[in-house]
């Protein structure tokens, strides 16, 4: 079996999300498997390298997926892209070694976050940003986001209820960029709890202003308390930019 | 009578343009003056810097308006966001002397467009610029935007059927920056004709892509001849991004 790699670009806005949801054709990953298995005549499976959330977008969302079809990458790409709707688009396209599995051999990822702070929201880009309105201290933000650096029990930056699987995970990169009122969140790490980017997010929002004190970074994370943590942010600003092998 | 200035943002995707057109709730002014009627009670009729085509966006197009009504500016902008759809939004509202006139008194417009040049396309700006796959020389572009600069009669490069009116503009910059794969065409100039930049833009292509002659640009502007000019680019590229007084 020939083993293929994805990688996929959406706007998640009209999309419950990546995982396929029985027959529902509102998911990123059933819209894929629909048109591979039309193009394959197969029953194809494919295997993300992690959900994302409904209305949640991806510059570089990775997938791959077995197939006995004997056609070129080139010509599936040309396929998909022509036969998918214009809000996926597959960007990269290659054969992989059979071993290789998008979920188990993601080493890292990266995430994105869009805020646009002003007092007036933005009409062009709106659907790829969360309107915050509130001043915002970006020194304290810088601040706070050291605390988020290394290895730390994050289930207080999450939705999960308790669970038996470890909820520890190791930030490896966690700062903001400025353009105009676009403020860009940018964390990496080798993998995020369910909703946890949203949920740190919130939190360092009102870090910035001044809601929380900075402190309350490290308290969330010794006390593993969600109550302690800010509002989750809606999904429309959250991007997964890369998933590194 | 008060006179008040408005900036206005708006994403032209569902809008049949700028300008009202009878009853129709398709298009930006209508929209306006139809909340403006609403919150005034008295019948608006606000005057825009200029036309705006369908699909064609804006991040500052300026329309003026006099009014009778006591509200303060900032109730006023509160008023109209909160009343606007999401893709139309006012950024600054002020009261300026009763002589200013947001179409007369415009002294310089920049328009900019966006192309994404890949030969995948984008799902996630697709809506904002225009696809060209074939590979461009950034820096034939660049020779050719020199041409431009200056004061020429520009009807070779407009929609315009012959005119008594005066078709010589101004152009003072013209440019292009890339960031990974959107290459951004800035225009500056006194005033524009009808879709003056997006056959500029569409020669440029061609220039880049070698279809056309750098010279090119120079013999449309000698020969007058449309037909000599590159293909109309698409509006949902094209944004009025500033109107100068």
């Amino acid at each position: 079996m020939r083993n293929i790699k994805l990688t996929i670009e959406y706007d998640g806005k009209k999309y419950l999300g990546w995982q396929r949801l029985g027959d529902s054709d509102k998911t990123i990953q059933g819209k894929i498997e629909t048109v591979l298995n039309q193009m394959t005549d197969e029953t194809i499976e494919i295997v993300g390298s992690g959900r994302t959330d409904a209305g949640t977008h991806a510059y570089g969302q990775v997938a791959n997926f077995k197939t006995e079809s004997k056609m070129t990458v080139e010509k599936m790409q040309l396929f998909l892209n022509n036969q998918l709707p214009n809000d996926i688009v597959i960007k990269e396209i290659v054969e992989v070694p059979e071993r290789f599995h998008a979920r188990y051999n993601a080493k890292s990822k990266q995430y994105s976050y869009q805020v646009w702070n002003s007092e007036v929201p933005t009409a062009l880009h709106r659907n790829h940003s969360y309107h915050y309105a509130n001043n915002l201290d970006l020194e304290k933000i810088n601040e706070a986001c050291e605390f988020l650096i290394g290895e730390h029990d994050f289930i207080g930056f999450s939705s999960l209820k308790k669970t038996k699987k470890s909820t520890i995970r190791t930030i490896t990169s966690a700062k903001i960029a400025t353009k105009d009122e676009m403020i860009t969140f940018t964390f990496t790490g080798e993998g995020f709890l369910y909703n946890m980017v949203r949920i740190i997010v919130g939190t360092l929002l009102e870090v910035g202003d001044g809601t929380k004190e900075v402190s309350a970074i490290e308290e969330i994370l010794n006390q593993k308390d969600r109550q302690k943590a800010g509002h989750t942010v809606p999904a429309q600003g959250l991007f997964l930019d890369r998933v590194s092998y």
